[in-house]
Formats: structure tokens, sequence, C-alpha cells
């Protein structure tokens, strides 16, 4: 079979599934504007809906989100369907839920592997070889009682940032590589997904379409069962992460899964469990903030600095400290990142490109013809620059302190330098991966959008400081930009999931006014 | 500079100040044999004895270990007697002492940086380029207010098991490659040493020297500022681990450089307080302990085996439950261990031993030329076996259980197959460097020695499995060996120091009587 007819056929059993669906005569009920896990659970319980009601909805809704933005692989209705019905039958007759997750509809990115099911990964060689268990954490997400809808598209090789269209705007890119999984969600086609973060797989998509992306510190969660591209490159980690549409849903999921003990069962996960106390004190207390609106590489976007600049002055406002964040050690750690990418000369993804007979896209093309593999012994000695950054960045936290004498927090600073772009232009992603390098936990938060008549103004007089930053620059356009998501990202060090989520809790109030 | 006029040059720098406190004319007061660091700092607080005569009492020990086994690489007497001096100064200023380390003399593997000092790793090329910074673990135990004694000796390359004579008999190797630190402390040269492990390197010099020796989990004590061979190869890490002549030295020790927290000076070391409750539990309950007396491969000594039934016949009949634990994954992971210290095709060491001119030593030669360099692109995929491995060693050990029922606390197992044997003839060192694979935790402890006696008998008709196991088998000489240290080792899972040194406690007592 020609690799054509292979995505063809494969296609077509997806579209076949989501027919089947797509007309199951239901207008999406309010129920799915719910974006509180835990208050959907609320209401289960209550027998105020049942669960079949509510992933019926849910399916009504990843049945358009398809149509639009082309967000799914693999279709799992008709389980989830199932699935609802043996909840909705626990809950009649134990009269309780089945967990803290009871009924909530999930997706995942096609990197998840779900029994029986395909993880392509965007590889047309890996169609048709089922999955023969399941990832951990969808054992554990069905332990909790969540129902699996789908999951989700993402661009070949998983390492470009690419994934389908915006669901605001067919042009522009929904930002990639978990892409598929932040149109679905973006699109109220599921209440919690998961993703993957490399160099901001998760928070860049986030930021594009309004939503909430936690990437952890690597190994908070557990990657086991979750098939990935250069697999065994654990220099610089890929993490597992939660996206949702809100945050007290981010909270609850980030807490049940590490709840559920990712050391007992994953090897590589060291034994952290959840500090509620940490949360907590994050959540209440005035906070000293790095602030850091421009990465010393790449300019933000207006939109983007004047939502940072409004955001950092309701924090001084409401009593936390802010603190100019030292951007020295940026650039050479974004360099050793790209290095690790290519390492094996792109071996690993032509393999895989090749094994399926499929020809490149543009950008993985241009990725594994970036340069020849290095030797291990050269790749040691990247390790051990690696090493020395993360250490320089970890000093220099230490000893950076605010103008009252005091430590730093979190650092806040933006997601990416641009809102959606049209397809295929997104160039610099310097402000996620440079978290990803120091291995620090980072969350996209959503905190405004694109406003032509805000945003407009005195763009023309700026001198751009490299090639990267001239091309971010010449990309804006407030006129066509209107009305974009963007996010900031509040960035903790490793192992500092409960700061975060607990500082985020303060940033949303004053969000929220 | 010829390297072996650099080697002499150095060697008179050494020799001098080694005979400038050679004939100080102490004899060495019994105060050097009390080797728990506790009862010392007491004693020093107590003024019985001051740290200055403590120091010269151990100076006096370390010029004879030098004079017997050439254990030392630098010598920092003068500056020991000085902080000496200084310490006991301070407890007259304060009535205090400085630390819990107050006085106690301490010797470390020429790994670790002292500023001002070299730190060779065993290679002329590194000659005359002193640290220009402590190792973090220097300065630790200098706060905590031990007394820096000196340096000691390991093979060039750190990846050979050599180093120097058995202070029993010159004939046969102390062990390595921590084996001058072994030599040190089994002399009396010092009271607490610092090693490093990557298979085996501090609990086999332990075994051979009637010594405890742990290694950690990699990265629960800190590396900043130990100097490695095949730095940045950070799959299957190296970790630095305590050494001592008492069990409660090594509590002592560990617990302080815990307390230290590493993990906020060193951006390697994940946050992990020192569980006191754990050790007190594992300290006192009965325990449930896997059996690995034959690690599938290499048969053990007679004496080896003896000691081991006899230890645990003991914890038997002291209500401890015992379980026979499974060797079936062993083999595999020696051999993808084996893959990773020459996947740079020797690389590193070759540059290394290059910089100095000075010939390979035939054991690193050997090495060396195992076979050529692997691919990055091979490399990762050695690492997706290694998590593979890991992934199973885990699984396992969560579902073995006792005839009980009860899931398995610690396992017990040989150091070695072998005690000290004559100079370049241990070739088997798969009974440590399988917990360096699974990062566990591991120590080895002093059960008992050769008797020529009781280990006489029926070695005959052995019939040996493999290659190895017959070279083993041949080498058993219970004449030559009498009287020889055999240790066995304790091993807990990723950073479970504290159910180690507390199960620990309760093999000492019974072995104790």
């Amino acid at each position: 079979m020609s690799w054509e007819e292979t995505v063809a056929s494969k296609r077509a059993v997806r579209d076949a599934a989501v027919a089947e669906f797509a007309s199951n005569g239901l207008t999406s009920p309010k129920i799915t504007d719910d974006d509180d896990a835990s208050s959907l659970v609320r209401r289960l319980k209550d027998g105020e809906v049942s669960t079949e009601t509510v992933v019926r909805a849910y399916i009504n809704n990843a049945c358009k989100a398809q149509a639009k933005t082309n967000c799914l692989t693999e279709v799992c209705f008709a389980a989830a369907i199932e699935r609802a019905q043996a909840l909705d039958a626990h809950l009649k007759t134990t009269g309780d839920v089945m967990g803290p997750l009871h009924g909530v509809p999930v997706s995942l990115k096609d990197q998840f592997d779900l029994k029986g099911i395909d993880s392509t990964i965007g590889y047309v060689g890996r169609v048709s070889k089922p999955a023969t268990a399941n990832a951990w954490i969808v054992d554990v997400l069905e332990r909790l009682g969540a129902v699996i809808i789908a999951k989700t598209n993402l661009p070949q090789s998983i390492m470009v940032n690419l994934a389908h269209a915006d669901p605001l705007n067919p042009l522009f890119t929904v930002g990639g590589s978990s892409g598929g999984e932040a149109a679905m969600l973006a699109l109220h086609g599921s209440l919690i997904g998961f993703g993957t973060d490399i160099g901001g797989s998760i928070r860049m998509p986030a930021h594009m379409n309004g939503l909430w992306g936690l990437k952890p510190t690597s190994n908070r969660m557990s990657y086991r069962g979750v098939t990935v591209s250069t697999d065994g490159q654990q220099h610089v980690p890929s993490s597992v992460g939660p996206m949702t549409r809100s945050l007290s849903s981010m909270v609850t999921i980030t807490k049940a899964i590490v709840d559920a003990e990712p050391w007992s069962a994953d090897a590589q996960c060291p034994r952290f469990p959840w500090r509620n106390d940490c949360l907590e004190e994050y959540s209440t207390r005035p906070l000293t903030i790095g602030l850091m609106l421009d990465d010393g590489v790449v300019k933000v976007h207006p939109p983007i600095e004047r939502l940072f600049r409004e955001l950092a002055a309701k924090l001084q406002e409401a009593g936390h400290d802010v603190v100019q964040w030292d951007v020295g050690l940026n650039a050479q750690c974004v360099e050793i990142m790209d290095a690790y990418y290519t390492a094996d000369g792109g071996e690993d993804i032509k393999q895989a490109v090749g094994e399926g007979g499929e020809p490149f896209i543009p950008h993985v093309k241009a990725l594994v013809e970036r340069g020849p593999a290095i030797s291990v012994y050269e790749y040691w000695k990247l390790n051990r620059r690696k090493v020395a950054a993360q250490q320089a960045y970890h000093e220099m936290w230490d000893n950076a302190r605010s103008s009252k004498g005091q430590p730093i927090d979190i650092i806040l600073t933006p997601t990416m330098a641009h809102t959606s772009l049209p397809h295929r232009k997104c160039r610099w992603v310097g402000y996620t991966k440079l978290f990803n390098l120091v291995d620090y936990t980072a969350l996209s938060f959503p905190v405004g959008r694109v406003s032509k008549t805000l945003d407009s103004a005195g763009t023309d007089d700026y001198v751009p400081r490299n090639a990267y930053d001239a091309w971010n620059w010449a990309q804006y356009d407030s006129e066509s930009m209107d009305g974009h998501h963007v996010g900031l990202q509040l960035v903790g060090r490793r192992y500092d999931e409960e700061k975060v989520l607990g500082a985020a809790l303060q940033v949303e109030k004053l969000l929220n006014g």
C-alpha cells in the first residue's frame, strides 16, 4: 500500500466514526460550558445531568471541532458512551461517583497509548500498529472516573511548531505540537487534555487558544506508555502535562495525577508527593516576582507587552514585589537546547519517516537537514555544557533579590513573542524552550486578547536586534490578529508545580478583577 | 617535561610533605581507634583531647599508610594542623564545637576539588592544574567542622578496578577505584572518607578492607566540583558516597550531607530531605529481605557463601522474613551497563591520557580498545534499553512477595564474587554494577573474614557456568586469602538511603551478637 493509500484508509476510518456521531441530533447543551472538572463531577453526583448526556454533548462538540480544525486522529466515541453508561450505573448502584474525575471528558495528544488503538505520533509507518497496553496516565484517568473521548493531532515528528488551523481563523496556526489538543479543548470537545512539551509544545498552543497549559518538571508525571520521537534522548526530557480551559481544572488534574503516585509505577519518576501547603502558601502570601517581558533576543508584539505590563502593574498594586529578571543566560541556553534536537543528525526522525514511505513535511525536512550527527564524545561534552548552564541558571536565581532583599518566588514572562501567526511562520520559541533546558515548571495562562484598537500604534520605529527579531516584528498585524489570544507564563523551579499553581490562583483573581 | 619527569616531580612534592610529618615523634595514640565520629566530637567537646592531638595522630597514621600502600596523592597535613588549632581556639572561645563533625579527620578520593590543589583523577595531564574552588561537599565538611587531611589515590581513568596494595598483603589489590581511600581508612589515616561509584568503586574497596561503603542514589549527594572521567555521560551516573570504619559514622556523615541540602546548591540534585522516621522504622521492625547469594553469572567463593548463609540464618532467627531474589534480569542489566562505559569508543579517556603523554595502563588500554564509538542514534537506542531494564527491575521488585505475602524491603547480596585478589585479577563486578544501572542505594558492610580452617573444603567439584565463572573459581585459595575481609551489600531502591542504613543497624546488632 502506498503511503497515500494508508493515510486515506486511516482517515476514512476516523471520518466514518465521526460521521456516525456528528448527526446525533444534540445541540450542544450548556453543560459543556462548565469548564471546572470538580463542578461537573458535583453536578453529575447530584443527578443534575447524566454522564451519558455530558459525554454525548462533548462528542457533539468534538465532531464540530474536527470538521473545523481536523484536530482528531483516533476517535473513541462509542467506547466513551459505553463508559458513560457504566459510570451512570455505578452512580445509581453505589450512590457515589467513581472518583474525582467521574464523567470528565478527556482527550489525549496522539502519543498516549490506548490499548488496541494506534499511537502514530504523526508517522504513516506507525499506522495499524495498535498499542498493547494503556499509558500509565490513561489507567489513572480511568481509575479516577474520566472518560476518554479521542486522541488528537500533532505534526510529523512532534518536533515542529505546527498543527492545523486555529479555531478562530483557518489561515492561522493553532500552534504546536500539541495543537490538535488545543483546538479540541478550545472548541469544548473535551474538558481536560494531555499533551507533551519538549520546547513549548503544551504552552504554545495553550497561549494561542486561550487555554491553561502546564509543562511540569520532567518525570513529575509519568511518561510510561507515551510514544515519542527521539526516544532515549533523555538529556532534554519531554514532559507530560495537562491542558485545560480553567485553572480550577488544572489544579484538580495536576493534583490527581501526582496523588496517583507516578513513582510507584514508573522507575523514572522520583517520589515527590503533592504539597498542598506549598500551593496554599503561594496562593495567599505576597510574592516576589521576576519580570521577563523581553528574553533579550526577540521582542514581543505590542499586545503581549501591553497585557504583560497591565498584569505587572496589578500585581504591584496588590502588594506583590516585582524585580527585573536577568536575561544574560538565555541565548546560551537556547543554543544548547537546539544542539540536542538534532544531535543524531535527524536519524531517528528519518528512520520513522522512512518506515512509512511518506515525504518529509517542509519544517521537518529543514530540521533533519540542519547538520550531521555529532559523536558520542561530543555529545557528552554537550551534556557538560548543559549541566553548567543549568547550574548557572540555578545560581542566578539563588542570588537574585528584590529591592526589599527578598528572594524570587516565581517568574512572569510571555509564552511567545507573537500570538497565533499564519501557518508556517513561527520561528522563535526561546521563551518556552529556555525552561525545558533548565527543566523548570512553567504554566501558560490566558491573559487577554489582541485589540486592534489598543495595539495598533507605534510599531514602525522599532529597530530589530537580529534576524529572528526582524522576522518576528515583520509578522505583526493588529488587524488580522485582532481578537487573538495572548498567554503568559508563570515559571517556578524544578518540582515547583504547587508553587506555580498557587501563584496562578492569585494572578487569576487579579485578572478577573 | 616528559611524563616521567612530571610524575617524579609531583611525587617528590608529596613525599617531602609526608617526610616532614612522618617523624613527628607521635606514636599513634588510642584516640584513632575511636571509629565513631560523634563519639570523637563528644570527647573533643569534653576536652578529653585536643583537636590538634587528634589530627596529628591521624597524620601519623596517614604517613604510615602512605609508606605501606602508596595511598596518598595530595597531602594537606600543614593546613590540617592549622585548621585543628583554629578549631581548638573556637572551642576554647565559644565553649562549643563548630559542628557535628568538629575535628573529624577526613580524606577524599582525588576527584574532589580542593581550592589550590590538583584533582588529577590519575592523569598526568592534570598535574599542576589546581582547582579554583572547593567541591560543594568540601565546603559542607568544613562548615560542619571536619578537617581534611589528604586526597587519595585512584587508577588512571577511574574506570578500572585496581589501586595499590591491600594493607593486609602487598601482593593483593586493595580494590578500586576508590582504593586509596580504602587503604587510608583501613589504616586509620582518617575517620571518614569520600569516594565515587559508577560500577562498585566505593563498595568493592570497602568490601576488601572491612569498611562500610555507601553508594547512594545518584544526586542524593552533590557531584558539584567533583572531577570525573567521561563527564557528561549522565545515563549511568556516578554517585558520590562516604566510606567509614563504623556504621555509626556512616549514619552521621550521610545524614549530615543530606541535611546540608545538596539541592539548594546543585541544580542536578532533587529536593529529598533526610527521613529519620524511615531510618527508625527500618532499624526496628521485622523486615522482608530478598536474598541474592548468587547473581546467576559468577558464583561467590566459599567464605562469602558461608558468611552470607550465616547472616541469613541469623536474620530469620531474629524474626525477619527472607525470600529468594530473582536474578533473571541481571545479565541483561550488566550488558547494558558495559555498553555505556565505552559508548564514545574510549575517546574521553584517550584524550585525557594523551594530554599528559603517558602510556595507558593495561586495564585502561583494554577498556578503550574494546570497540569503536557508537552513533548518537545508537546511543539513544541504548538509553531506551536502559529505561526498559530499569522499569523491568522496578516491576520485578514491586511484584515480589514473601511466603507471608509481604513486599520486599531490602536485598541482601554479596559485594563481589571474591575477596581481595592478587593484583590485576579482578574480572567480574556484576554484583555491584547491577545497582548502578538501576541507580539504587547500596551499602557494602563488613560481615567477617576468610578462614582457611572453615573455608578450605569442597571446591573441586564445582562446574563453572561460563568463562567468567571459571576464571573466578580458579582464583580461590583459602591459604593465601586467609584473614581477608568479606563484605556484603544491603540494597534499597532509589533514594532509599534511610531504609538501607536502618536495615544495616539491625544487621550490625545481629553480627555483634
